[in-house]
C-alpha cells in the first residue's frame, strides 16, 4: 500500500511523513503529491496573520476549540518566513499547542523558513495539498503577514482573517504594519486593552474603500484570544465567509488565484533556487557580478543582457 | 548640462529629480544610472532594521544629530515594504524627520514597497547609488527587517544596525522576530524601559554563535532614542565597524556581495515582471494555471515542464 493509500485510509502514521517528504521537495514528495493533487480542493483554508505579538498562536488555540465543537477535522500550519538565513522557528508555542489538543480532528504543524520568498510559499501549498488530501476540513495557516512571504502564503488561502492588537503603537501603526488589504475578516485582538474600540473604529475607516470594491462588507470583530472571548463568532464568520464565497461563485475564482500565485511563484523559487544554487556554475552570472562590483557596468544593464542571453527572447 | 553633471556641480534640485527618474526604472532612469554609476563606491551604506514600534525613526532622527556633528553628509532612504499590494506608505514620521533637519547635508527619501521582493530591493539599491554619487558619506537605509525584503534590502549595506526594544514580548519574541543574524551592532532601544537589561542579555546570548562565525564581537548597544541617550555611542560603533571593515578587506567583500544581491535581485524581478506582466501572453503558463487550478497536474510538475520550454536547459 502506497503511503497515499494509508493516508486515505486513516493512517496516522502516513501524515506526518507524507508531509516531511513533501516538505524537503525531492522525487518522493513529488510523487506523493501528484498521487494525492486529485484529492484535493475541499478543505476551506484560512490564513490568519498580524504583526508579532498580536496573539495569533493563543487566537488559534482558542478557534480550535470552537472548530472542533462544530464536529470538523482541523490542522494548522504555522509559518515562520522571520528567520530566512538562520532557517530557525521557536516551536515552543506550537509545542503548548499539540499537548492541549490531543485528538486526531486537530492536527498542527510548524513549518521554519528554509527557502526564501517563494520556496516558502510553494513548500506552505504542498502541505496544504496534503492536508487537504487527508481529508481536514479546515486548514488554518498562521503568519507574520508583512512582505512578499506573507502575501504569497495569504493568496494560497480563501478567507484570510487578520489580526491588530491595541497598543503596539497607534492606529497608524497598525495600518502601517499593513496587512488590511488582504483581509476578508478583521480581527482586534485583545480587546479587553485600553485603545482597542478606537483602533476598530481606526480599521472600519480604513477598510472602506476596500470594501467598496468587493463584494459586501468587510468585518471587524472583537476578541480577547486568552478568554476565549468572541472566538466563536469569528468562527461563524469564517463559516459566513465560505458560503459566501461559495454562493457568489468567487470559491472558484480563489482556487484559481491559489494556483496561479502557486505556479508563479514555483517558476520563481525554482529560476532563483538554480541561480543561487550555481552562479558560479553560469560564468555570464559571475562576469556580470564582478563588472559591477568594480563600477564598469550597472546592475540593471547586467540583469538585461543576462536574461536576454539566457531566455533568448522566450519571455 | 546634463542632469547628473548638474548633480555633481551640487544643483540641489537634481538630486531629487534623478532619484524619482531612477525609481520609476524606465530609460531616463538608467541612462542617469549608468552615467552616475562609476562614481559610486565610496559612501558607507548603514542599514538601520527592526520591527513595527522599534523607533527607528526616532532613533534615525537622533543619530542624523551625532552624524552631522561629525562633519558628514548623510541620507536616509526610509523604506516601507510592509503594504505591497497598495504600495502606500506612511509619511507623517518622514515628514517630521524632514522639517528638523532643513539642512543641506541631510537629505531624506521614502520609498514604498511599489513592486514586490526584490522589486523594492532593486530600486532601492538604484537609490543607493544615486545617493553614493551625489557625495553622501552615509547613507542609512531604514527598514522592517523581517522576509525576504528586509534581508535583501539589509544586504546592500555595508553595515547593519539591528533594534529591539524590551515590552514586544519577551527574549523569544525579539529573537522569532528574528534579524539577529543579520546585524553587525545590536541595539536594545526604548531602554529606559523595564525589562531593557534582560533583553540585552538574551541578545548577547543568541549572538555570541554567530559572533564566533564572523571577525569580533558583535556589540549589543543600549539606546533611549527619545532623549538621545547612547545615540553618538552607536556612531562611534558604526564608524569603528566601517574601519574594521576596511582594515580588514571586508570592505571590498561587502561591496562584492552588494553586488551579486543587486544582479541576483534584478534577474529575479525581471523574470518576474516579464511572467506577472503577461502571464496570459505566454500560453505555457496559462494552461499550465489551469490545469493546477483543475488538479490535473500539480503546480511542481507544471513549473518543472515551464522552466524547461523556457530555458531550453540555458539555466
Amino acid at each position: 500500500m502506497s503511503l497515499v493509500e494509508r493516508l486515505r485510509s486513516g493512517d496516522a502514521r502516513a501524515l506526518p511523513r507524507i508531509i516531511s517528504l513533501v516538505e524537503r521537495g525531492g522525487d518522493a514528495g513529488q510523487r506523493a503529491l501528484t498521487e494525492l493533487y486529485p484529492l484535493t480542493g475541499r478543505a476551506h483554508v484560512v490564513g490568519i496573520t498580524g504583526p508579532p505579538g498580536a496573539g495569533k498562536s493563543t487566537l488559534i488555540n482558542a478557534l480550535l476549540g470552537s472548530i472542533r465543537g462544530a464536529g470538523r477535522r482541523v490542522a494548522v500550519i504555522a509559518v515562520d518566513p522571520s528567520s530566512p538565513v538562520s532557517g530557525g522557528a521557536v516551536l515552543g508555542d506550537r509545542i503548548r499547542m499539540t499537548e492541549r489538543h490531543a485528538d486526531d480532528g486537530v492536527f498542527i504543524r510548524s513549518m521554519a523558513a528554509r527557502g526564501r520568498g517563494g520556496g516558502l510559499a510553494a513548500a506552505t501549498a504542498g502541505v496544504v495539498h496534503v492536508l487537504d488530501a487527508a481529508g481536514f476540513d479546515v486548514i488554518l495557516i498562521e503568519t507574520v503577514g508583512a512582505g512578499q512571504d506573507g502575501v504569497e502564503i495569504a493568496s494560497l488561502a480563501r478567507t484570510v482573517v487578520v489580526l491588530q492588537v491595541p497598543g503596539l503603537g497607534d492606529g497608524v501603526q497598525a495600518i502601517k504594519a499593513g496587512m488590511l488589504e488582504i483581509g476578508d475578516i478583521l480581527v482586534v485582538n485583545k480587546a479587553d486593552r485600553a485603545g482597542a474600540r478606537d483602533l476598530g473604529r481606526t480599521l472600519r475607516q480604513a477598510v472602506m474603500p476596500i470594501a467598496a470594491n468587493v463584494t459586501g462588507q468587510i468585518p471587524v470583530l472583537y476578541t480577547v484570544a486568552a478568554s476565549g472571548e468572541g472566538v466563536d463568532e469569528l468562527w461563524v464568520e469564517i463559516e459566513r465567509h465560505r458560503h459566501d464565497l461559495i454562493d457568489s461563485g468567487r470559491w472558484d475564482e480563489k482556487i484559481l488565484t491559489a494556483a496561479r500565485n502557486e505556479v508563479l511563484a514555483g517558476v520563481r523559487t525554482e529560476i532563483e533556487r538554480r541561480l543561487l544554487a550555481s552562479p558560479h556554475d553560469v560564468p555570464a552570472i559571475t562576469a556580470a557580478i564582478e563588472a559591477v562590483a568594480s563600477r564598469r557596468q550597472t546592475a540593471g544593464s547586467a540583469v538585461r543582457a543576462l536574461i536576454e542571453t539566457m531566455f533568448q527572447g522566450k519571455l
